[in-house]
């Protein structure tokens, strides 16, 4: 429990109205996107600048009070749940965009900025932020960075770690510090900006970012491609890069998911199919009318059942909501759901999906496989029920034989929902001792007090 | 000097032909590609596995042995130059390309392949590696990942750091480490990996790189836009890009590397130009027809004297050519040059560029400039001679002026080259002191002897 004299100075630094103690407040900042993970904090505080964030950390670092910096929350491995306790530093009334500089085709932004508010302001520019987490109506830039966030367009644009130019850090000493900087090209001694991207707000916390953007592209076209076999889907999705062909998404549904759609929002995927592709190509109009071609020239030469390019942006948005949907639909269908994140070189697609219905099949439960195939990036779900100890028993086991079988492929536990503290058990298991204490170095380094977000990626 | 039965023992470990202790030897790796700091190492070792180099490390870290690893020895801060002696660990024998993954877009390469060897080994598979550091032909890739090198196409490709998914490292430790992986997506603890990419060899040595590919475009063209003043071309360079356009490359060469040029390899450049922006862009035909017609439409609007597609690869390659031979028609053009690798948000462009003319005029120097205008990082060039002490502090105060002026500016005061030893006055006066003590922090960790290349980006 935190001393009252410490709220008190809490209200003093940031104003009565954003220091929170109420059992209604405390219980509404407990969990993240995964809900499974749960842990009231002592206080929620809500600073409003760079000095405001770094008063509180200097306390906390005094008192030895854990800080868990925290956005929207919607986050899948527990990342912003404040598991030890203490203070949760949420970043959501920091939410200016504060400059577009379409010169230099970039903008500086608060932690606090939701992707989607983002992503509207920099359209009336003509300007986008390439990665786009399946959260993005909720999802914060501050997390976003510090999760290193991903999303189907990935596949030609990269992950989040590409488009931060530079980023203002309140460190746990309370220093607040610039690293990186405003340019594309930057080697200016060790580049520490790269460690605080993905470092699930362990190490300090984001109080401004520069971002890198890219140019609209003016025409997009969407091609629905239909397996009779998702292993062969999987091959489609390489055959079509390694012909040169870079789409912005390419997106892959199992059966159990199609049907959960058609159940939902009826859109005429074909019920039957073992599983589906969706690709989406942008650039010019010519450029993406012949990718178009050249997707349906490929996917039909490597065992697609059926191609079809949507007709007009309607039916294209059409599909791509009914994607979006698919996370929603594997939640909605059971009372626990195990979501996996794994990532493996993308030729060994079909095999990691084999891996999963193998898996399945001996665990007897049901794995729905969904995600970005195009990065190699899948996220097959277990459906299960935490209440039934011997099906979670079984669920828990396909798990990790899922896990285990994407890094035998040659492949990483987690490709953009990060470690958390759903994924600590896998973190130890795969990665390399010598490596793990190379990251506790660096954390003992830059917050000896462990105050920053404790008790996340290891323990 | 190393103690002899040293020596006795790398012999054991690598074989005697792969030590060399010559006079000559000793000369010949004494210098990088500035050529104006030497320094001969005591002992020049050629390891062909990661085991050998582990070994070797080992004793110098047993011993206090200082060890510079190097490559082609082409870098342009005098990161490569043994500065306290010590040993040179010569990569160049561990040039194999390990394994190129069409598949997943990757390739699997030893530190000592030579950029321009890979590019060719890709070509025959439709892939290449993006950056393009203009030293490609003696360029090796532990080297370009260490100095996190950039070149023309980072415009639209980025930067090195941008395609390592991967890398093997001997620490100083010895111990063989894996950093990274071989997907697009990883987020699985501290970002580590970056820390390698751009430290310049100061805090291990790469063994082995997992590199990310593109399919290389089916079409290009190079467009010439000609101004009667260089600030002008400055603006032209973002007015292009904040119309959407993207070329892969945009180059500025000024008045007097336009006559340069001209003298040495007469390609019909206007030598009453004051300065010159060649594009390249890259795609598919359509979609490269349509950007060139873009690039003409925008320069001429935005004060071009003149404008001119090129007419075939021929002449693209005429001025592609003419471009790389601008530096070298620099350097051969002065007995010294201070050779400048600032970089600025690019729409500060045409104020760097004012900010160097002004300079000259102040300090009665000559400063040519010329560089990747695309992504804002320059390269002005002062002719001076450090014989002529008078003219050569002339020039200094200048070169101060330039990367104070690029700062200024909200630039960096290196964007490709890195700090080695030609940068570290500079590194100190623009970086945060908070900064520098944690870049040292992670010096200490990983290399707590201080062996790995010392004596580099700070004293």
């Amino acid at each position: 429990m935190i001393k009252e004299s410490l709220i008190a100075e809490f209200e003093k630094i940031m104003g009565k109205e954003n220091v929170l103690t109420s059992k209604e407040a405390l219980r509404a900042y407990s969990y993240d996107g995964t809900t499974n993970w749960v842990r009231e904090p002592d206080v929620v505080v809500f600073p409003t600048t760079a000095s405001e964030v770094a008063a509180v950390v200097k306390i906390a670092n005094a008192e030895r009070i854990p800080v868990t910096p925290r956005g929207g929350g919607t986050n899948l491995s527990g990342g912003s749940v404040p598991w030890l306790g203490g203070i949760v530093l949420c970043m959501t009334k920091m939410d200016k965009i504060l400059k577009i500089d379409k010169e230099n085709l970039s903008a500086t932004v608060e932690p606090g900025v939701v992707l989607q508010d983002l992503t509207l302001r920099l359209a009336k520019e003509g300007l986008f932020f390439p990665p786009d987490p399946q959260s993005f109506l909720g999802a914060t830039m501050g997390g976003i960075i510090s999760e290193n966030a991903g999303g189907p367009a990935c596949v030609k644009y990269g992950v989040t770690k590409q488009y931060v130019l530079g980023i203002e850090v309140v460190l746990a000493s309370g220093d607040i510090v610039s690293l990186g900087g405003r340019t594309l090209k930057n080697v200016v001694g060790y580049d520490l900006l790269h460690i605080f991207i993905s470092a699930e707000g362990t190490l300090g916390v984001i109080t401004k970012a520069e971002l890198k953007l890219n140019p609209i592209p003016p025409a997009k076209k969407t091609i629905v491609v239909v397996y009779d076999d998702v292993a062969k889907a999987g091959e489609g999705v390489f055959r079509v890069l390694e012909n040169g062909v870079v789409p912005d998404k390419i997106e892959l549904i199992d059966n159990w998911v199609i049907n959960r759609i058609e159940e939902m929002m009826p859109i005429g995927l074909p019920k039957e199919a073992d599983a589906v592709l969706l690709f989406e190509a942008d650039g010019v109009p010519e450029a993406v009318e012949k990718e178009a071609e050249k997707i349906v020239e490929i996917t039909k030469k490597y065992g697609a059942t059926d191609v079809k390019i949507a007709k007009d942006a309607d039916e294209a948005n059409k599909y791509w909501l009914a994607r979006k949907a698919g996370f929603a639909a594997v939640f909605g269908k059971a009372k626990t759901v195990l979501a996996e994140d794994v990532t493996v070189p993308r030729g060994r697609i079909p095999d990691l999906i084999r891996k999963c219905k193998e898996l399945a099949k001996k665990y007897d439960v049901e794995v729905t496989v969904l995600g970005h195939a195009g990065d190699g990036n899948l996220h097959p779900s277990i459906l299960t029920d935490v209440g039934n100890k011997e099906h979670y028993a079984r669920a828990m086991k396909a798990m990790d034989g899922i896990i285990e079988g994407a890094v035998e492929l040659g492949g990483v536990l987690s490709g953009e929902h990060g470690i958390g503290l759903e994924k600590q058990k896998f973190f130890n298991k795969v990665t390399d001792p010598v490596v793990v204490d190379m990251m506790k170095g660096v954390k003992a380094l830059l917050d000896p007090g462990n105050i920053m977000n404790p008790g996340k990626i290891w323990n």
